[in-house]
């Protein structure tokens, strides 16, 4: 084997073009590929920026030549050689170093390879278990680098952003005290004092609570938390959070910068744009209109309440729903009338997962309507309920009558549903937005009293303290949710920072 | 308490200048001081930025005067007011607001305070474990957060630089797989594998060199580290390093790269100009001028070899080291030939800590020289000393014969004990300098066989390749610290990538 002595790289392999044309450079990387033709030897040559075509001509070198026969799939080359521009005819429109070639004059074989257990390329159909055991043969694929480089672009924009706007990243300890959260504690025993453990931390929060104390007023970190939980898709026992917190700030502050900064982040890392401001949705219209707190507004298609339209019909279904408080909302599921009925009786199945007892339909059929249920109802009845789902020829009504809750889940699931399967659902939109005033308390009927929803340091709204003795369900929470496309992906709130408040919220949870 | 409803800052306490004059201000911060004086109420009022004097006076606002009569240090207070350009006469040069004050027209208490257990602000002599007992309080005084500033634009300029110099952070993970370095794992217990146990990253080594292998090309990390050590001064359970990795570099690549991004560093952080390059010594040289591999450039009195000069004198003790391969070396102390005798004695019990079985003197006084060795050395050996140390008069020359590694250490430590004791080191001074080439292999006495002087993986220079398998002694490796007034801030090597070297460099330390 060769080494780098008295060879320099002048390029990346991905960036030489046209106008490098001429120029003598250097070039080291992987063999992605070799294929010898007319004589001459072509090898794709791969680095971190892309592919370049190396050319390797006896008559150029006869010892580079001889070189170049030895190198296989994965040998790592360091190349001296002349840029040369393709012909219009030889022009690989494919690459973007594809209008020019490099004629080698020297080579050093600086290792060798086996035959890698896969391509590396993008898309590859292989098993997980694979990749991760040649996670370093894995990580050369381009869309893993691409994964990489990316991640590396969002948290320096993160961290430029934060940086402008008077933020200090603090970083907190991680062999640390044992704090009540969520989920289980890594423990981490202590050689010094057996018997006793660290434990990881499941977020620096106490850490930014002293900062604040402190009057650091404007904390960040991109902090590693870590939760002893079981693994899930979406869960990991480490994982990466941007932690963010701000001395004497209202709500809309908060949002406002977080929102800035998402489009902050877009635009440095993607070049793309995110319209400012992110829509705010209440929690109770969240729940009313997308049956969600998390609702993915890339599509409409809106639960809409036909409570009173359907109120006094002879349908018995829904009429003790509504006497027993329960509503009837449905789904208008646009220009699909003719669903086949297979298909309905499939989603009867599918809403009976999410706990509701049945699933009423209308079909608004070129022949008219076309619903088992449609007999039940007065002409004036039906067209109430034409006129609030705004029914035309060609839509298809899906209905569910039960308690608020149960209507919420399964018809903001079965919306989600008929989106994916009717394809309404654009891939490349980005639908922010901030869901806002979650209740503050729910009721736990299990212990048979009022529980924090987010927790109990969440501030109530300025305007709801008032019932906080008396009407615990009125109450609203400064606490807010980011959502992106049906995610949460972020979310926060506004602490109490006086005594008197927070002695009045544990009262009320007991 | 009052809360910040409706209420919003609009400045920095510590901003507030004369261009101010006349607007209309909100600050939010904590009272640093609250004085009564003329019917009047001044309020130092601090936050991060710093502090500035809030006036309070009963005609502008009755209420305000009121709260402002409540208020004690530390509690935390909105004010509204207007800023005042004050009288020449009442101008405060010592803070950078002196030249304003605020006169305040609202105040909110936010939160009252009880009497902290100690002055919010710097250079306090109060107990150590009092200040963390009261981490939060501790924090506010302005040392403290000048220091989590700094420390923020530290990294945030190494991140700056890093990126624009091609490099992607990633972040490794923490709960991994235990690797022999050099100090224990702490070790996290898994629940779901009963019996098993993660191990907490010593450092980045393996996931970086994955990196590597995936081509990634250059890598950096801010990472946090974790050792089970004993605690020391300059040692924490957890700790940070700046993490780096590059492909196809040789040596000096790595060395101009890092001290560019000091002098960005420092620039960018605290404005300051750090000279480049920084000045290069072998470890033979450094070993040989400073008897150390870490020297304090930021002095002179280098060690000077007067083996050559003293060869052949009647002092015995001189001459049967020179006759078992020793050395005599000496530091010239300019101007302290008047060393008082009892410091002198002192100093012989000083290099015997450090394993010097004596200490030798001259003394170059007005009154000739005085010395207790003088009367065996002739005039030409009295001569040769005199010339190859430049002694001078008023000069003291302090010497020691041993073995070369006893003199290096007991006269490198007398080096600096003696510039600590004359004042000769400026605090202020910044003097880097790389130290090189050093040796690949240690004789491990014990073991009776080389070992890696720095780790196995570290390659030899190109020159020295050949004697691997002969004279291990003579070779030297590719690796090289980073040192600062006397502390080694960084180091690395250039790592092994060909396997008949590495095999090589196996065999030879067995």
């Amino acid at each position: 084997m060769d080494t780098m002595a008295g060879i320099k790289r002048t390029h990346y392999c991905g960036e030489l073009r046209k106008e490098h044309g001429g120029q003598e450079v250097v070039l080291c990387g992987w063999v992605a590929r070799r294929r010898d033709h007319g004589g001459l030897i072509f090898i794709d040559l791969r680095d971190r920026s892309g592919i370049v075509q190396v050319v390797f001509a006896p008559e150029m070198d006869q010892e580079a030549f001889r070189k170049a026969e030895l190198a296989r799939n994965e040998y790592v080359l360091a190349v001296r050689g002349t840029v040369k521009v393709r012909s219009e005819a030889t022009v690989n429109p494919n690459i973007p170093t594809g209008e020019i070639e490099v004629y080698c004059r020297e080579v050093r074989l600086l290792n060798a390879a086996k035959t890698p257990p896969f391509y590396i390329q993008d898309n590859i159909d292989v098993d997980e278990l694979l990749r991760l055991k040649y996670r370093y043969l894995d990580l050369r694929r381009p869309e893993m680098q691409r994964n990489l480089i990316l991640r590396h672009r969002v948290t320096k924009a993160m961290r430029d952003f934060f940086d402008r706007h008077g933020f200090v990243e603090v970083e907190t300890p991680m062999l640390t005290k044992s704090t009540p959260e969520g989920a289980r504690d890594y423990l981490v025993p202590s050689r010094v004092n057996p018997g006793k453990f660290y434990a990881l931390p499941q977020s620096p929060q106490i850490f930014k609570q002293i900062l604040m104390v402190a009057g650091l007023d404007r904390y960040f970190q991109i902090a590693r938390c870590f939760r002893d939980e079981d693994l899930r898709a979406d869960r990991q026992p480490e994982f990466t959070q941007l932690d963010v917190e701000m001395s004497f700030v209202e709500r809309d502050d908060v949002l406002n910068l977080m929102e800035e900064m998402i489009a902050f982040i877009f635009k440095e890392a993607i070049g793309a744009t995110v319209p400012l401001p992110f829509p705010r949705l209440s929690y109770d219209e969240a729940m009313a209109r997308y049956g969600t707190d998390k609702p993915d507004t890339r599509f409409g298609m809106e639960l809409i309440d036909i409570s009173s339209a359907v109120q006094g019909s002879d349908f018995k279904v829904f009429q003790s729903v509504l006497d027993q408080n329960g509503q009837v909302k449905a789904i208008n599921v646009k220009g699909y009338a003719n669903i086949p009925r297979r298909e309905l009786d499939g989603l009867v199945e599918y809403v009976a997962n999410f706990g509701a007892k049945g699933l009423a339909w209308i079909c608004y059929t070129d022949e008219g309507i076309k619903s088992p249920i449609a007999k039940f109802f007065s002409d004036d009845i039906m067209r109430r309920i034409t006129e609030v789902t705004q029914a035309q020829p060609g839509d298809l009504l899906l209905m569910v009558a039960d308690r608020p809750a149960v209507v919420a889940t399964a018809l903001g699931q079965l919306r989600l549903e008929m989106a994916r399967r009717l394809n309404l659902i654009d891939p490349n939109k980005l639908s922010f937005l901030w869901v806002l005033d979650f209740p503050m308390f729910e009721y736990d009927e299990e212990e048979r009293r009022w529980v924090a929803m987010h927790h109990p340091f969440t501030s109530p709204r300025d305007e709801d303290v008032e019932f906080l003795g008396s009407d615990p369900a009125r109450i609203k929470a400064k606490a807010y949710d980011m959502v992106l496309n049906g995610t949460e992906i972020g979310g926060g709130s506004i602490r109490i920072y006086n005594r008197d408040l927070q002695e009045k919220v544990f009262a009320a949870i007991g």
